[in-house]
């Protein structure tokens, strides 16, 4: 299997949730690392955390190609890498976010309007040629609904990559 | 006022969409072009696009505190970017997701459940100890809703930060 870059569909994902001191670098030092090691990512969410001098890395990858653990020790030893944690995916919450742009020349509305309906979706935007979609779900949902779409007139997308919450206590 | 590493919440942001060829290094590139100028990321999505050889980054930043049109440029220049837009706040749909876990001990579930409303949000996991909270909306609707729930148990958060599309024709 070729390595395909920063972003990759994979079967066999583990969700690293990366708790990082709010500094300059921080995320310039996790990329570089991915990179050296030849390590491939398959999505990356950054953002603020409820410590507004920390910030979480939600990072997916793919467990069949490369190996977690030697990934998380990694991740550790990196300069302002405060915690790092494989989590379990039977014992988290993983959701992501997508936006879909789609032209409405071709197709009906209406197909439009049944799918969004079915996915729990949320028309965020019309314009005389085209509506925005936004949809919520796990990578697999998202990734279906995606296929359903390409064939009723997909212009673009853009998806967040997954965010991810351990159940019960403390994640990080 | 400091730079405060990866991620900061700004008040003046501008949203980056940059398409990119899914090959190595490219996430590793941009995140140094941004450390080295010592611009500061408030949050970054990488994820899949409609084509699968490329992706596409969101990132913002804040421009009152850095020239935005630099850091376009300075983008644009990098190997494997595609494509740098910087969106139009007016012409543009932008959202992210954030999960919430919020203790339930100490708080009643009817305040929180009331917040879940007015927010349209989701219980999407509940224990003993805690509830996820999912949500979707624009930074200041998230922001807000953490304010909210610093006063009722939030425990820990993680949001996927922003993402978004231009209205109409295609973004990039």
């Amino acid at each position: 299997m070729p390595r395909r870059g920063v972003c990759s569909r994979a079967v066999t994902q583990h969700t690293l949730s990366v708790l990082v001191e709010n500094k300059p670098g921080v995320l310039s030092r996790v990329a570089g690392m991915f990179t050296r090691r030849g390590y491939n990512i398959d999505s990356l969410a950054v953002s603020p955390t409820e410590d507004e001098h920390r910030s979480r890395m939600t990072i997916t990858v793919d467990a069949s190609r490369f190996p977690v653990e030697q990934i998380t020790k990694q991740l550790d030893k990196l300069v302002n890498v405060i915690k790092v944690r494989d989590l379990d995916p039977e014992n988290m919450v993983a959701r992501e976010l997508g936006l879909f742009k789609v032209s409405t020349s071709g197709t009906s509305r209406s197909d439009i309007l049944a799918l969004v309906d079915i996915f729990k979706g949320e028309i965020v935007d019309v314009t005389s040629e085209s509506m925005i979609i936004q949809a919520t779900g796990t990578t697999a949902e998202l990734e279906n609904l995606e296929e359903l779409l390409r064939g009723s007139g997909l212009v673009e997308m853009v998806r967040t990559g997954v965010v991810a919450l351990g159940r019960g206590g403390k994640t990080t």
